[in-house]
Order: structure tokens, then C-alpha cells, then sequence
């Protein structure tokens, strides 16, 4: 059986989150190149939000894309569409020009729950100017099941293309997938469902291709897993596993050699024992994020009980 | 629901494939009591196998455990019990006392599916002088219905306690998983099963928990994943996700710190891209492990040219 499915990578968005968006316009024109070579679907450029309404004017220019910027990095585009991720509240949507005079194909939309009725209003409006359209209800781990069922209800009657499920803390295992998955088709049909994972605890990969089995078609991933904290998905595995002639590991091969085994070197992101925690406590990876920028990085013990303890201040859910 | 399941630490066993058995009596004791104060249900402690019969007399004292040093590491016993592994050809009956005289719990024999008439064979010896005893079944992704089926009679009438569902290479999927576990319990009533997996694709603590989702009870695991090439389930992610209160994982997180950082940067195993190819290929890792060790261990698509060559001199399948 073919396995009918898009990849979206994501790696210069989710991976700017651990290197401030400091990639060059080379490496970011080279993985355009092995992703379209490697028969990717869509490749996320960065985000979309507005410098008036963050601060970050340090960061790296794939956190405010602009249009005249993308068509100098993407000269000539190929079969793999661009993307780029919004913000609620981060977003100025008088930014988004039409379509046909931009470079990207898809605009996401990521929000908690509780911000879905923004996140349909936004969805609108891009549809209108004739973008292929993404809700990603992050943080679904936190989510109660009566939030889901309005979300759900909102999202319904939106023109939105594909809804995610988000495991931003990468706290869920394939049985949650599977009922979540299931949930998702029940109550929005003629939606297409997409997954984003994290991997915390070493499920990202398995997650994704549980999803898939239970028939969402959206799967993103990055290049050497690079996103924030514990990273997500690989590219590469999702191609030497998805059975489906479009797909070619050996040009991310390429570009893993090339780019990401000395980048990995200066900057941490992946498995590593405190996002476990925070990924098995179904927490924020904020804490373990500090600790690893810190002298403690290695005390495994003394921040484990600082996030189980009942006085605990490091604790998200103690916030 | 409470998750009543026996995890067996390799870490000292499986781990020894990468360092030569080279672990100090300091750090097996410390594992000990880690374990022991975790609650994990068994610690392999090392190869029962015959120096006679295998070269190898500069390894490590755990490739070629004997009693009285044994009963050094291990003064005092604790709830956890101890195994050791042998292989086919490579141990001589007479070296195993009957478990009244011996430090010893368990012995698991590890075979190719050609060889458990040889398995069930000594698992009669080890059993009759009073052993618990496994049959691990090696290299699955490797074995035919019908070999798997002449092996299951075999097994059947022998007093086997566990048989071992053994991923070699880090190549099955939950898919394929959960279809053994089934073939195991229908052809093998009255048998306990056992899961031991390998990282190769991410995979490996995935498919140990999607195992014991089908009535697999024994689950092999390593400290930080301590194993061959990819190496293991780590030992760290089960204490977290069972839900069991005699398993607490605090011990192993300082075990962690203490131990298996330095270690882990002195000899390299995990998640590494040509063990994903080795595993995605269905190949032992062989030959991903001497890439590593040489000056190319970082060209990932020149392997994996070789490897998918119709030419390969490198495949296993080719040999």
C-alpha cells in the first residue's frame, strides 16, 4: 500500500526556536534543494509574525519573513511548497499579501484552544486571499475534552484545510494518538489532520507513523529532528519509511552530512534526560531549557525533584 | 490499570558490545543498587559464555562471568535478581552450577531461529538444575513463517519460562509487533514473552511498550539506552511511563549523571544515522559500526549508496 501523505518540514521554524533563526541564506537554499530533491511536500520557511508586535529584532530573518527577501533566497521554486507559521496576536495580518503575488503556499495558524475563535478568524481571512490554510491546536496534552468539542464545533464551519494535533510537550504515546486521532475525524469531517510531535520521549517517529495509521495525512517533521527542546520527527526517517515512490532519503542524507552534523555541534537540541522529564511530567520544556543552559545541566536527580516536589516553583502546573 | 511487567536491565550485557566489558567493579555495584532501589525486576550482569570457546581474553571480567567474583561484585542480594545471557557454541554446560550454588537467577540463551533446537536443548540442562530460563529468538526481521513455526514446536514442549521476541536490527515497526506478540501467544500458550529492541529507527521504546500492549510481560531495557550499535529501550523511559508503584526512577537518573555521561563520551552508541540505515535496510549493523570507526563515519550518503548498490560488497544481504 502507498502511502498517500505530505511531509512538511519544519526545520527552519521549529529549529529557529534553538538557534534564534540563525541560518544562513545557504543552508536555507540547500535544504530547500535536498527537501524538493528528496520529494518533501512542503517546506516551513519561518514564521510570519510581525517585528512591530514581538521582540526579537535579533533574531534570524526566518522569524519575519518578508516577501522581497523570499524571492531572493527561493529564485526558482519547485514542486515543494512554502509555508510559514502565524501566531495569534503575533500576527499583523495586513502582512499577508495575496497568493498570487506571494511566495508561500500555506499559512498555519498555531494556537492554544482557547484561542480557536482567533485562530478561524485568521483562517478566513488567508483563505480569502487564496492560501491553503492550517489550524495547529498546540498543547493538546493540557487540553480538557469539553475545550475540544468547542474548538471542534468553531473549526467545523471554518474553510480551514487541515487540522494538527500537537504534542508540544511530548508527553503522548500512540494509544493518546489514537484517540485523539479518531476524535479529530469523528467530529470534523471533510477536514484533512495533520501531526506535529516532539521527542521528549524518544516517540516522536512512532507517533507520527501512528497517526498516519489511523488516516491523518499531515505529518511534519525536521532534518536531524531539529526543533526546539527534545526536537521532533525526522525527516529522514518519515522518508526511508513512507512507502511511496515520490519519496528520496539520499538528498537529506546529503544534507545532514553537509549541514547538520557541525551545526548540532554548536547548538543542543534532541533526547536529552531533563526534556524526558519534562516530556514524562507533561510539562512546558521551559524549565529543563534553563537548566540546560545552565551549570547544572547534567543534575538529573535534583531537577526531578524540583519539578515533583509539591513546593516545586519550577513547575509549570505549580504556576 | 497497574502495568505488571518485569523489566530486565541489560545495560552491563548488551552495553559490553561496545565497550569491550570494560566497566569497572565500582560501577556494576553502583548499577545494582540503582536498580535495586528503582525496583527493576532483573539486571543482566554480564555473558555466561566460555573463554575456551571464544576469543577474547583481553575483555572485560562480564563476558566470561564466574561465581567466586560474582559473589565479590554482589555481596549482598537484593529483590532484584540477576541473569545472564549464553549463546550456541559459545558455553560449556559444566560451567553452570546448579542455581542453589550460584549468584545466578535466570539464563536466557540467545539464538538464531536455525539453532533453538540447540536452545531448547540446554534450557533443559539450565532449568533442571533449577535456573529460570528464556529462549531469545534473534534477528526476527530476518526469519520465515515457516521457520518461526518449526522453532514455536520446538519451544513448545520444552520448560522454557520466557521466549523473546529479539529485534537485532532495529528494523520492525509496532505493525509488525504487534502481529509477532500475537503469533507468539497463539502458538506458545502457557509461555511468558519477552521484548528486546534496538534503536535504530527510534523505535525501540516505542515497540517495547506496544509489545507489552499485547501481553508481553519481560521487557528488556539499558541505561541510557546502553547497547550495540543504536543500542536499547532505555531503562530510564520505562520507570517513568509504567505505572507501577515498585518502580521509582530517581535512582537511575543519578546513576545517570554519575555514570553514563562521562561514558557516553568516551564510547558512542544510540541514535545514529547509519545505524537508521543499517536498521531501515533490515542489515545486521556491522557495517555501519565500521564506518563509525573510521574516518568516513560521517559520509551518511556515500553508506547508503554502497549499502542500496546492486554491487554491495558492504550488504549483509550480498554476502
Amino acid at each position: 500500500m502507498i502511502h498517500d501523505v505530505n511531509i512538511l518540514d519544519c526545520t527552519v521554524r521549529d529549529g529557529g526556536l534553538v538557534n534564534d533563526w540563525d541560518f544562513s541564506v545557504e543552508f536555507v537554499r540547500d535544504l530547500y534543494q535536498a527537501l524538493s530533491a528528496a520529494g518533501v511536500d512542503y517546506m516551513e520557511i519561518g514564521y510570519k509574525n510581525s517585528p512591530k508586535l514581538l521582540k526579537g529584532n535579533n533574531s534570524g530573518p526566518w522569524r519575519f519573513l518578508n516577501e522581497s527577501f523570499l524571492k531572493e533566497v527561493i529564485p526558482q521554486k519547485t514542486g515543494t511548497k512554502l509555508s510559514a507559521l502565524v501566531d495569534i496576536g503575533r500576527v499583523d495580518e495586513n502582512d499577508i499579501v495575496d497568493r498570487s503575488e506571494s511566495m508561500l503556499d500555506l499559512i498555519r495558524v498555531a494556537c492554544y484552544v482557547k484561542d480557536v475563535d482567533k485562530a478561524v478568524d485568521l483562517v478566513r481571512k488567508f483563505h480569502d486571499r487564496g492560501y491553503e490554510t492550517t489550524i495547529n491546536i498546540m498543547a493538546l496534552s493540557h487540553v480538557s475534552e469539553t475545550e475540544l468539542l468547542e474548538a471542534f464545533r468553531l473549526i467545523h464551519d471554518s474553510p480551514v484545510d487541515v487540522v494538527y494535533i500537537v504534542d508540544s510537550y511530548g508527553h503522548l504515546d500512540f494509544k493518546t494518538i489514537d484517540v485523539l486521532a479518531k476524535k479529530f475525524r469523528d467530529h470534523l469531517p471533510g477536514k484533512k489532520l495533520g501531526i506535529h510531535t516532539h521527542n521528549n520521549m524518544q516517540l516522536a517517529f512512532a507517533n507520527t507513523i501512528a497517526a498516519m495509521d489511523k488516516g491523518v495525512t499531515y505529518l511534519d517533521s525536521s532534518v536531524f529532528g531539529m526543533g526546539r527542546a527534545a526536537g521532533n520527527c525526522t525527516t529522514e526517517l518519515l522518508l526511508g519509511y513512507l512507502k511511496n515512490p515520490k519519496y528520496n532519503l539520499k538528498p537529506v542524507l546529503t544534507f545532514l552530512e553537509k549541514w547538520m552534523i557541525p551545526l548540532r555541534e554548536k547548538v543542543e537540541w534532541g533526547y536529552i534526560v531533563p526534556y524526558m522529564i519534562t516530556g514524562m511530567l507533561n510539562e512546558h520544556p521551559r524549565s529543563a531549557m534553563a537548566l540546560r543552559n545552565g551549570p547544572d545541566k547534567d543534575k538529573y536527580a535534583d531537577f526531578y525533584d524540583r519539578l515533583t516536589s509539591p513546593k516545586s516553583n519550577v513547575s509549570n502546573q505549580a504556576m
